[in-house]
């Protein structure tokens, strides 16, 4: 009896980013919802536990003595520290979670994305989300009546310096209906499951195809 | 009032390649079915016509002196020569329809493949298929039982050669399943038509969005 050799896959590693308004939050429940096998990366922060919050499903929770130590050993993918508080990838989750064929989402910035760029580059699939218009991104930013003009203009410039980092991404999905959204991203996945880098097992199973006599 | 600048985008070039026997025909006839904005490429050859094909739908039937001056004008984007007749594709077709948005499906070895990817790299998507096994590849090339052994194991070592080139492409689908196979070279059409590259007006787009006050 011949046996066959096993096709398996590599996990791959999902980026989403936008500026604030484009609806990713949305697009990443959704994705999670419909795509069992795709799991949140969990960051750890040294910021305080907010009412609500989980500790190793929101954020595993460390203090700064503890994140020192992971950036000096090298075990964050990428880290950065926003008004005082640092936040970070852990490296062996998400290399166990590819190794093993599971597939990993990552809610980063541009800056996130070029770090794990460095880090992971063969594993990356990076999906950039814009808005589908000015005026709707700025009635997205406007969160209340009261916001003043200066607030509102500090968010749109934010927004726009985010955008400027587009071209760092494989894909870009403009968010004009939520459902459509999450299923591109969900094309996406689908196909760069069936990319030849992320498959193993294929020298293998090819040389079983040629050997038969 | 604001008019939005539109997106477009450039169409791409789907190779399919893989050994006889492995179904391709098959799939890029369900392709075709399934897609009506994919459209197929027309060769130009030497051969002669054979009767039920159709000039300009099978291939465009050319002299050989025709053909020649095609190839010394660089106006083919690949060619070969089989069993003394001459083959090859007609850049100007290929580079308009994927200027206007269109995508051209493929049906060549890695030989043409090689070639392509030499002319029109970044509008490239290749995708290998494989059959699901060896036996499965045999019973697939035994066309008649009075093939000899010979017969036989000349066409497995063909399908073995042709199968040795498949880390030269994007993405591989075993054929298990005709339809499944179809609907996952859809899923890889509908995906790399949201590549970031070929989008086009992105830069407009994107200027239009950080530039609302």
């Amino acid at each position: 009896m011949i046996t066959e050799p096993t096709l398996g896959r590599r996990g791959l590693a999902l980026v989403l980013s936008s500026p604030s308004g484009a609806g990713k939050t949305s697009i990443a429940r959704g994705l999670l919802d419909a795509e069992p096998e795709l799991e949140m990366s969990v960051s750890v922060t040294t910021r305080p536990k907010r009412p609500g919050e989980v500790d190793g499903k929101d954020y595993h929770f460390i203090d700064s003595a503890t994140f020192a130590k992971l950036v000096e050993d090298g075990e964050l993918l990428e880290h950065a520290t926003v008004f005082g508080n640092s936040y970070g990838t852990p490296r062996e989750p998400v290399e166990q979670a590819l190794a093993s064929g599971h597939d990993v989402l990552f809610d980063i910035d541009w800056q996130g994305t070029q770090a794990l760029s460095g880090e992971i580059p063969r594993d990356l699939v990076r999906v950039f989300i814009l808005p589908p218009s000015g005026p709707e991104l700025k009635r997205r930013l406007t969160q209340r009546a009261a916001d003043s003009a200066e607030v509102i203009a500090g968010r749109m410039a934010k927004a726009a310096a985010e955008m400027s980092h587009y071209p760092e991404y494989d894909y870009v999905v403009v968010n004009r209906d939520l459902g459509k959204s999450i299923e591109r991203v969900r094309t996406i996945l689908a196909a760069e499951r069936q990319r030849r880098d992320r498959i193993t097992g294929l020298v293998e199973f090819v040389r079983g195809l040629q050997d038969e006599e």
